[in-house]
């Protein structure tokens, strides 16, 4: 991180991203700011979270905000005559901003610097990849539980109360994001919240969740039939496994993520299905549920070694249901690892 | 909404708080833009939110988003040629900002309209009110039953998962925040994460939990001691809970929300335990956790009924432990009514 604030001319860079907080320094508060330089770093946080940062880091000073936490850290800028000054447009609200600016004063000067911090989580070290195979191995195990609870009558909360307790029982800290338990209609809307409809037969049910276990978050989808499934949600399935199959072949090191992307939109299009696949193939995974590569239309961004990402293509035919099939992938040199590894044919009870 | 749209001569506002969303359209999407307008009101978002924000909303238009949000918006607002428009400062980061004003053209004026859609918010009506009551009766059945966990040996993060089991076997969407369980030293950080850490013998134990029902949020922390409490922790208990007290006391309308923390603060400068009083004294709640109004040093905000804050006074002393009450509190006209309703008194076990 060093080297790289040298080469780009910086004084320091600001970061406002909590998982990126505790990459680099090991804090895990909520709140604050954490401001690198080679001329020593510094983390500035609330009273809430002082004594907790003091315990957590070391080789950087902890500062307690005094006012705003803004306006804390442009007086500290201010006060050590640090000039050229980096930040990530997407992690400072224009509010924050202004109010940063104003305080450091006009000798600092503001330099776009979005992802710079980031970029280094992208690439997992062996240590980094050790610990997200065990989190998607857990969200398999979890998943796998689940689907024995899919019983005609159970409503929604139920399964996704049981499949979240079952993660702690398990030793995660949590959810990496909200469950999705989605019955019939509702599994065509591919974020759709866990509500009081019970399960009736001949629906689908798709199932989408992920732990963070020792910080480091999984994401795994599967989707099953409450019966005999008919011809066409076969033909449906089939389609969006082929199209799972193809992305993950396609994730290699070297190519790009907009190109992983297109090989599941190029199956679903074989099987005219591809206006029902509604948003993109997958995202990278880490110390967030969400961060880059995006693997998405279009994306430049080429596959490395340490890369891990999802891919989770699906199809949604509104009023009737949906299916998405998505497991974790890890990128090597010379070979692709699926780091989720329950089976991925079509589950029907 | 309309009315303070043409007061402040704006041809429209921008929303970026998904609360703000629920509240003013029924939309439960995660990603999107909300723009307010006299003349027609569009919701722009992405694939997975476009057919469930048709079913959600009424009356205004959903807009699929094309290459990135903010893109989207801006171009709907160039060819609509709307020129003035309200934004809060807060909820725009400055990469959205960017890309916003550039793709609206120059055309477009940008107006501050910080908290503007939010304001209303603040208010809540009878039937919100009565949403809340229930919220808050659910943490407090859920705090006396989580109570009934704490025996020696168990872990932070057993009693978290159990408690969070429970909101949903009860009805909860989820835990309102991440379920704060933190026993013996880990206490003295107000806002620990669950972790491995067993209970022990003479120790403080701190939990602080919230549900979502029916979308509205409740916040409540009891403390509770593993033993018969020593003399000092008695001491520190008898400090908090006067201070709670006044606090409480102190928010009526008319008052401001400064007013309300001064309350508490006096008290235990009294007994000269000001200085662990390490955050503010409590935050609006509503459909998010934490909203206007903030209740803590300087605020000038005047108390109006409809508000609902917590007041929640703490003392944490490091390397010993913390002790924290927080009660939800509604201000009505003429009177103030304390919605968490479960005993106050330390709790020895």
């Amino acid at each position: 991180m060093q080297a790289r604030i040298a080469e780009k001319h910086l004084s320091g860079v600001i970061s406002m991203n909590p998982a990126s907080w505790y990459y680099l320094t090991g804090f895990t508060g909520e709140a604050g700011a954490l401001l690198l330089s080679a001329r020593g770093s510094f983390l500035v946080t609330d009273g809430r979270f002082t004594a907790q940062a003091k315990e957590e880091t070391s080789g950087l000073r902890v500062v307690k905000q005094d006012g705003s936490l803004m306006a804390t850290v442009g007086s500290l800028l201010r006060s050590r005559s640090q000039n050229r000054i980096g930040f990530d447009a997407s992690q400072l609200t224009v509010a924050q901003f202004r109010a940063v600016r104003k305080a450091a004063g006009p000798r600092v000067r503001w330099v776009r610097a979005d992802g710079e911090v980031e970029n280094g989580r992208q690439r997992k070290d062996p240590a980094e990849m050790a610990q997200m195979r065990k989190a998607a191995l857990l969200a398999g195990d979890i998943l796998t539980a689940a689907v024995k609870l899919l019983k005609l009558g159970v409503r929604e909360i139920e399964v996704a109360a049981e499949i979240e307790y079952q993660m702690r029982r398990q030793g995660a800290s949590g959810p990496a994001f909200e469950t999705i338990v989605a019955f019939g209609a509702r599994s065509a809307h591919p974020h759709a919240r866990p509500t009081e409809r019970r399960l009736r037969k001949n629906e689908l049910v798709v199932l989408d969740l992920g732990v963070i276990l020792g910080h480091y978050c999984s994401d795994i989808t599967r989707t099953v039939f409450m019966g005999r499934a008919p011809a066409r949600i076969r033909r449906w399935y089939r389609a969006v496994q082929e199209a799972q199959a193809a992305a993950v072949a396609a994730a290699r090191a070297g190519t790009s993520s907009g190109d992983v992307d297109a090989a599941a939109r190029k199956v679903l299009a074989g099987y005219r299905l591809d206006h029902y696949f509604v948003h993109s193939t997958g995202h990278g995974l880490g110390l967030e549920v969400h961060e880059d590569p995006r693997v998405a239309r279009g994306q430049k961004h080429l596959l490395v070694a340490g890369n891990v990402i999802t891919i989770e293509p699906g199809v949604y035919v509104p009023g009737v249901g949906g299916i998405r099939i998505e497991d974790d992938v890890a990128v090597h040199a010379e070979r692709t690892e699926v780091l989720t590894r329950i089976p991925r044919d079509l589950i029907e009870i």
